[in-house]
């Protein structure tokens, strides 16, 4: 079966149309609001990405929320670019074609509650009002574009019957994609079979048209929700990057389309994503909003293809196969990171130290390295690489060419910070010092002084610090360098002097990372 | 159907086992190993939070692990303690039943690769060699304890009649719990039904023991797989803290928990968990770990209750059940929190107000206020109390009792940091200085000198500074008074400026909190 969409033409049965809502249900979470600028360079990162369809945002809701949509309507090519609208907001559809007006392909996306519980205490409106406003809605959209969506708000808690009514009169009224989210992130994905399975067999006109799946993940089954839509006959999906969203976000754009990718053996759909890109897209959105994921987070996570145990280590250096699913590459990870802890065993750490240019080693060295390792790890957190040159070789401390010696810092609201910093350069001290926008920024003027460089700081934070657990800050200083990233760590009771031993030892992994080819920890390809 | 289970005893048919490994699989993930003492901490903060059984560590890996897992077991009391051990490792079975020995109730779990791929590149071994060990380790755990459970490493690409004879093996040599672990995330939850029914239907013995399920992230399918699995038969679930654990880790067990208790009308299963206690787990791990959840995770993220734009807020005001599904309580946190951003709408924003205690305004006041707030959200990424204030009422600035007017830091590597700082607090310039460990320490021990209070100092984070987006660091700060907890926040280019008026801002909202009763952002009950 295949169907003509007003957008796309005809579309494949398994081609599955990737409708991304970073910048509207992603943008409208507590704390993930961007400005205009913000959302175009996510649009164009969207583009490049190669998802179908970018809901720019609301644009009845604020001047700055038509102005987006508007804006990105002008400027991208290649995605449909959809605004939202009530569809029984006074001005909501009319704003929204207006904001789609400069699009190549635009979308009107109207919506309205249809749940007993919505319809009776947020919409205070009978169903039968709710029926005129969807085909009231749907046919004001279609005034302005061929390509309109409609969704049942709180779709499903929506009563099956009712809910085949109303996408019944949206088809008529000339909705050309029909959208049921599971709004409150309520749904099972036997919920999710049943609903798509319901209305596809009982609604007149449902194969003209694509049913769409919106997704929550209140309680932590939005990507499996989506997956029983797609293979219940839902051809579209609404997701974000990250997995953003209101509450505990929308389904996860990268975890949809990996795990389709990656099990195309049982869910033989296909989609648009250059999934190559999902990495750097996930930190672009990371970096505009200030929200790191988790490191756990899936697919693009510090940790999702790193290996501490050394049973996994070790079947990793044996076949990556063992314990990754799908090459760290294909979603823009350069390499997968092999990072030394307590439950690194002998076979990683023997690696490591080999990938650090030290070469084959006699067992009797090794043995000894390896047990004064793990004595190392049971009382430390993470293991550096330069905890281990210290390890392995005294003499070794050579290799980091920089080292901090002392800072003396004059800040405050009254005057420009001021930073006076000693390094040892190559075995020999080198005072400097400089002014700054605040202490940080002075500290790190300094050591560019003492010691100069191309290098860019990309990325400066520094971890929670809590009562009891660790009173040292904990900084990481990422810089970058003709399109090398390293990430240098430092810790101190003293915040700024932390900053200074992060940019340092960043700086010595650039060196390093200069002087020889060596497998490095996880980056984003260029 | 019931079990006769030797930890448990007669297991009733809906009751599903918390199995907990945030000690063991959630420790062994890059950055989040836990020294002796916060293991205990965690242990301990598991047992209140009511799981069955805590995985503590895996002894033969380290003297340090080692070292835990007799700790737990000999200071924990009410979950069974379990160790793990290889089934074919030289010393692990007796290391894992030496680590046991003190406790109440004590579990080993030994686990073998069973998959194709893992014998032959991980074990190097013939299938028939690996029958032999499980027989082996099982035989050797029963020496040590009644409770043995067997894991199939990667179990879900094990061949199913090889499976079959696996487990037929681990229950004849003694196993009482038997875990099929989705070791690498490829599952799905249609495998996950596959596996534990065929099991069940086919392998001798199955009726006398208890299915455990174990998956992995890695696509975003483990919630969902774990679900599936109960439903085809498991009856334990193996889980962990904000889904921590290798990789994308584990399934996270306030996530299912949540699902089963919100969904009962499908999900019939019991556990033993006070879900109440939740949030406070989770904030405790994050705490001792330093990685804070995303704020868009299910439960226990930041934005899991919150609601930014204007619909849901307005839902939300109407009748909670509009857009939640389980109330913030019943995981432990005070009440859901609006947070006003520009898709705030008019209601929320006046019920906003009305809670910051300004009363009923009349329209004409409400209105202007509520245009010129969208403007300033528009700019602004989020809108707090503080800027809310300056928009209704010049005057209403005098909320605010404590105001930033100057700092002035000498801080460095070779004397302690030293603070001189000026506030105006109730209208009057106040000055103070103090000496500190580091110069963010100095400052809010100035604070303290200029405004004592009794307030503890929580938790101090700098947001990532990122080139190009926000030149300025934001700061948040936590304190706690009375079981009560505010946080504040500042931004400024100068990192301690920030981290002053963060401060500043912390306390503000605490003698607010203690002068009235008002809805309050997002904290942890006590």
């Amino acid at each position: 079966m295949t169907i003509d969409h007003p957008s796309f033409g005809r579309i494949d049965d398994d081609r599955v149309i990737i409708f991304d809502t970073t910048l509207r249900d992603g943008e409208q979470s507590p704390g993930f609001s961007m400005n205009l600028a913000e959302k175009l360079r996510m649009a164009e990162a969207l583009a490049e990405l190669g998802v179908d369809v970018i809901e720019a945002g609301f644009p009845v809701a604020s001047k700055g929320d038509f102005e987006s949509v508007h804006q990105v309507a002008s400027t991208i090519r290649g995605p449909v670019v959809c605004a939202l609208a009530r569809s029984g907001g006074k001005n909501d559809i009319a704003s929204a074609g207006e904001a789609i007006r400069p699009a190549e392909r635009g979308r009107i996306h109207n919506f309205i509650s249809t749940s007993p519980l919505h319809m009776k205490y947020k919409l205070r409106m009978e169903p039968e009002t709710v029926l005129e406003l969807i085909t009231a809605g749907n046919k004001a959209a279609r005034q302005f574009t061929d390509d309109v969506e409609w969704s049942a708000e709180d779709g499903s808690r929506t009563d099956p019957d009712f809910l085949c009514r109303c996408v019944e009169a949206a088809i008529k009224a000339g909705a050309t994609t029909i959208n049921i989210p599971d709004t409150v992130g309520y749904a099972t994905p036997e919920d999710m079979a049943r609903i798509f399975a319901d209305l596809k067999a009982r609604v007149p006109g449902a194969d003209r048209v694509i049913f769409s799946a919106h997704n929550h993940n209140d309680l932590g089954l939005a990507v499996a929700n989506t997956i029983a839509a797609l293979a219940a006959g839902a051809r579209q999906i609404e997701c974000t990057i990250n997995g953003i969203g209101e509450r505990a976000g929308n389904a996860a754009l990268e975890e949809i389309v990996m795990a389709l990718r990656t099990r195309q053996d049982v869910l033989p759909y296909k989609t648009g994503i250059q999934t190559q890109n999902l990495l750097r897209t996930s930190r672009m959105l990371a970096t505009i909003t200030g929200f790191d994921v988790q490191p756990n987070k899936a697919i693009v996570g510090r940790n999702a293809f790193a290996h501490e145990s050394g049973i996994h280590q070790d079947g990793v250096l044996k076949n990556a196969a063992t314990y990754e699913i799908m090459t760290p590459e294909s979603v823009g990870w350069t390499r997968s990171s092999l990072v030394l802890g307590k439950h690194s065993g002998r076979a990683a750490f023997r690696d490591k130290l080999k990938a650090m240019g030290y070469g084959e080693m006699d067992e009797a060295h090794l043995n000894d390295a390896f047990a004064r390792f793990k004595d190392l790890a049971d009382r430390k957190k993470v293991v550096y690489d330069e905890d281990l040159v210290a390890l392995v070789d005294d003499e070794a401390r050579d290799h980091a060419r920089i080292r901090f010696i002392s800072l003396d810092i004059e800040a405050g609201s009254r005057r420009p910070a001021r930073a006076e910093l000693t390094l040892e350069v190559d075995g020999e001290a080198r005072s400097g010092e400089a002014n700054g926008q605040g202490p940080v920024d002075a500290a790190f003027n300094a050591v560019r002084a003492i010691f100069p460089h191309e290098a860019t700081l990309q990325l400066y934070s520094v971890g929670a610090v809590t009562e009891g657990s660790d009173a040292q800050a904990r900084t990481t200083v990422r810089l970058e360098e003709d399109g090398k990233l390293v990430d240098g760590q430092g810790a101190d009771s003293d915040t700024l002097v932390s900053a200074v031993r992060a940019y340092v030892h960043a700086l010595n992994k650039l060196l390093v990372k200069r002087a020889r080819t060596e497998p490095e920890a996880l980056s984003v390809t260029a």
